[in-house]
């Protein structure tokens, strides 16, 4: 296969949708993003990356960098799974309710009281969550210069409430071990961090390769690895995750930065990217490339 | 009516009761209360207090103080009732779900969100609401000696985490003005103050003498306090005010330290405490002191 | 006091509001009765009954009668409260999300759900509670033509899927014992009653005589009454009980026909009668007539 | 691949769970069935079909006609989706809490409130759902004598009162266009067929065949049938499909009667029964047996 072509192919396909939906405008950091950029890089088990558009240019990570804490913690053991679970939410993504119903226990990693239990869990291995995240991303990509967009960390700071209260709400279920406030900067930085499609699509490669790093050693074991791609397709894009798995029908786990990982289990790695918004918070041209790229490829796994 | 007849006779009714139910053990500085305690006091509107048990023994007056936050907000002005609603919450006294349904308006004031949104409101007008409760309860009970439970405040401290993720959570809606664990600790200390049957009975007689003050001065207005009472009724007791309203037929506040303070609108004000409680949380000496009294008295307002 | 003197002016002050306010519309059966009607009526406990306005036509009880079939049920015996609780509800008056919560036993008996088995509880004592109601309301009144109004019984019932759907929920958890079809066709039917403010105020008089009935005997036990009156307080206005105390300060239970039945415990009971309704279902001209008749003659209860 | 031999080694690894579990006891006709039974067959494209255990004998279809349900809804047009959602519930499968917070749309097809839509679109188009059912899988198995069990269809009519009470429900809602009481009676019926493993693997070998049925001719289009197994992944297992995702990574749907049915795309379909049910509801040698079959033969999805 021509992954060159394909790429341009969905490009062109695409084309149309490049700046439809509304950027993220819940903090100033993300609202004034340009609307009208388009990306999108694959990489291959080879280690090789292939990309169209602004495949090189950095975007705010956003909820994707939850599927590389919960990536990490699990690197260590399984215990993350005893305080977290992983079913759809079904509700909204940060609500409150499921989690009170269910006594502080997450649904999954993937809604927002999740994800700062899983920042937590990983904090207590490695200390700074954060950092950790940055540094895989760093090694996995090859790429040592991508970085916290600080602008982002300080608007997400000043708009924090109600992670806090997620945050302080776990802690009452004795389910968040943490500084609630500490847990939550934690939480803040990696979200902010900055990365391309390309250095995206490298840094979520082992996804595709049964837990296989970069440089050939094991980060989570291949069982780990399926599983974390079984949550993907089931808990990955919001409350839209029965959409995506018929429209793409592959694991993905998209954030409000407009980007978007999806995995090809055994093929490749596929990151896009286009700032505007449907209403469910899914880049809605990387939803199009990804249908466009799995109906071309062939490559959907159902 | 001789008033100390009534209430011997009260106080042996009751007699059987006294020690029944569970003391609150949530933290220990309210576990180690000795649950054979019982005391009631009844002020009438001359300012004369009537008393039998232990009336004159300092209880930790915990949701009751919900009633004078209340109070002195509306002394100002009505504006508190645009942040906080007054009808009966139908759950759980300190359920998030709710508060999300309802887009971070509380249902009324003495569910945990609403007490947090008054007490922030009351901080706004007088800097340190718990400060203007106390030195409320010292002036109209003219007992200057009435203080904080430093051991209440510092275990209420340690089991914050809910309180603080209810205040989080309103700030998120823009319903708490203050820094939530500045506006926390004010509402720890309110409603760790220490008082009497005797004291609490003249501090909340001006709810029964249409919010005439023991100086002669006007406290909240004649139909504010009208207000006031409609709402202890429907809404004072936790998940009981149905019931309550029939065994005692009077609006009433209690707390988890076991305390009641209990309104007949034009005849006296009524303080009980008993530490036991009942799984909705009201004392149960408290409440069956209440029941004999409205049918010894014929003062139900049914 | 003087009575008609007191009605004559709480009809110049309510003038204004007469119209205002928006017929239930349901149903055409109610949409389309004529709004700038308005009537109320007082009766005594000498059984004289005094009236102004529109106090003579018979306008449609809909929820009211729920009130009647609890008293009914109640003066058999205690049993129906092993069915139904008294405490407000805090959500809307029909939903079905408490009930589930709350594994098949309605929060108090007027919420839809609760009037369900309460009509079924009084069908297994009477065999068709809606004829027993309407026998009471004629023997209490005296006016032996009380009828149902046949165009509102064929209208409801062709809108009858939701309180079908809520007797066969009840069902499931065994708390409703009769056919679905037929209790909800009796709920109809009860609810279908035509009756008039005089008519209407002379069947409630017994709720403020102690459960005293027309011919002297005892309906419902003092106690009972007590207790029926604290529910009206707590539930009897939907999900403006807390508003409807602090305004009126009087046990009360409305119906979307725009009627209210308020009872003033030992001095009267009141029907008043304006079908606009405010955006929670209760009558606007008949709760602004209740607010000036307790100002008025000072018979709130706080 | 020697597919004899691949269900040979299933079977053996699987007969530590045999029995395990607890056989459906909500109605009499499914409690007496022996939960020591266990088959599992596998059908090919090429139309062949292979087998262990009671692989022959039939056992209540339960949920999985839901499946067939919605193909042949699909197979008319796509007109269904406008009344019924695609996304995971995130709560009790048959809860109606979700339904009203969504006005009457159900989450989707497998809900039992999806499933009484798609049972009563279904009905619209062809008369009667579950004959139109009984019809297709007798075609498509070519076993002209699969049957209804009216042991327990007279079972389930007898415990029917929250399904009652859901279809009214959603007829208040305009979602239920048929007489709620025939479309139960129809939804009963088509989960109560008794079916084989054999039978179900060819029935549902469509599924795997991108919609083409037995005879050539096509059922579902290519792309509504990605959407189904998409449907299934994230929505046919209960509340367990991100831990069926995980184990299994398959599409599959399971039944409370014991059975599961599972679409490997492109490849195979595959049917396991084992009366013995988990805590979720899924079978627990069923789930095991797939584990196994997908772990031997390296067809999981992810």
């Amino acid at each position: 296969m021509d992954m060159n072509r394909v790429l341009a192919e969905v490009a062109d396909e695409v084309a149309g949708h490049i700046g439809e939906g509304r950027v993220a405008n819940y903090i100033p950091a993300l609202a004034s993003v340009d609307p009208r950029q388009f990306g999108i890089a694959v990489a291959l088990p080879d280690g090789t990356s292939y990309g169209v558009g602004d495949w090189l240019t950095p975007f705010s990570m956003q909820s994707i960098s939850k599927l590389f804490t919960l990536s990490l913690a699990l690197a260590s053991d399984n215990s993350v799974w005893s305080r977290v679970g992983r079913e759809p939410s079904g509700s909204a993504f940060n609500s409150l309710v499921q989690l009170e119903y269910e006594n502080g226990l997450p649904r999954n990693p993937f809604i927002n009281a999740g994800a700062l239990v899983v920042t937590d869990h990983l904090a207590g291995h490695v200390g700074d969550a954060a950092d950790a995240v940055l540094q895989f991303l760093r090694t996995e990509s090859g790429n040592a210069v991508i970085e916290f967009d600080q602008a982002v960390v300080e608007s997400e700071a000043s708009h924090s409430q109600r992670n806090l209260a997620l945050a302080h709400f776990l802690a009452s279920y004795g389910n968040l071990h943490g500084d609630p406030h500490n847990i939550v900067d934690q939480y803040i930085r990696h979200c902010a961090i900055a990365i391309s499609c390309r250095d995206l699509a490298l840094a979520g490669l082992f996804l595709a390769c049964h837990g296989a790093l970069r440089d050939g050693s094991q980060g989570p074991s291949a069982r780990q690895t399926k599983r974390i791609n079984a949550v993907m397709l089931t808990c990955g894009t919001y409350d839209a995750a029965g959409e995506f798995a018929y429209r793409v029908g592959l694991p993905g786990k998209s954030g409000v930065g407009g980007g978007i990982l999806a995995i090809c289990p055994g093929r490749c790695s596929i990151a896009v990217w286009g700032p505007g918004l449907d209403e469910r918070g899914n880049s809605v041209a990387g939803v199009a490339a990804l249908d466009a790229f799995t109906t071309k490829t062939g490559w959907s796994v159902f």
